[in-house]
């Protein structure tokens, strides 16, 4: 199964593709969508476009995306919320279903604490994606958000067998 | 010239969609892009297919969307921000360019002055649109949104001929 990870931005848009066979995990591909300008509309046109041919080129099985916490800046939501419904369209437009993931949990599944930072998620991305090499923070999320989804899931899959 | 105006919102997406010849208005349609159910993404691909299907059979020329007014609700702000971020996803992929205006400007363009209730709203699109019949406040208001849009772009034509 291949499984598709977004970290959602409206600048920086971070994906990331690993294959999943049972509990092994084996890194595909990752990169970053970027978006500048000064037309939002634009930008948010780019961002799909862009999504949808990593969604082409790596025809993954299921996609997962991190949770949005809302914080008090209302216009840096906004703008992330906007971003964000780019990104959970382009997979529904593929037929595929997506996870939804909090921050917290994406790292308590992958470093196995809910408040690692950012060099301690890549580093514990590479350890279980051997040869990986996020080209960005956001990339190294977007893998990490799959390896969460993969986890996730095949929990929800043990949990159904039993 | 024909313009589409959208007022944005996850459960009722409201469009409407004026001809313009100089100052003369005239009423081509209206409606509510509805969305239900507990998975967002299939929501926004709803909200998006349906959007899409409006742009096809009214064929506008320019598009114009109320700007969002972030406030303390920052769940609200995040959803209104996902649905707001495929409406203007759409007349992008058509190519059109997206005027943005805020809900005062609207009301004071539409009805006069920066306050204006629904009641009044729906009372003045109907006045300079004559035989309009609304099918609900999102469709009033997206329809004072085009008409906005049209009243601003005669503005900067008359501007740029001065």
């Amino acid at each position: 199964m291949r499984v598709l990870g977004i970290d959602p931005g409206l600048r920086h848009l971070g994906w990331g593709v690993i294959e999943v066979d049972g509990s092994r995990l084996r890194h595909v591909a990752n990169g970053i969508c970027d978006s500048e300008g000064t037309d939002l509309a634009l930008r948010l046109l780019s961002l799909h476009d862009q999504l949808t041919r990593v969604f082409e080129a790596y025809a993954p099985d299921e996609a997962a995306i991190e949770k949005t916490f809302v914080n008090k800046d209302a216009v840096g939501t906004l703008k992330l919320g906007q971003a964000r419904g780019v990104a959970l369209l382009v997979p529904a437009q593929f037929g595929l279903s997506i996870g939804e993931y909090a921050p917290n949990q994406v790292k308590k599944t992958v470093v196995g604490v809910g408040h690692a930072d950012k060099n301690q998620i890549l580093h514990m991305v590479k350890m279980q994606l051997p040869g990986c090499q996020p080209v960005g923070p956001d990339a190294a999320d977007a893998l990490a958000i799959a390896i969460c989804h993969a986890h996730q899931s095949g929990v929800q899959r043990m949990k159904v067998r039993a």
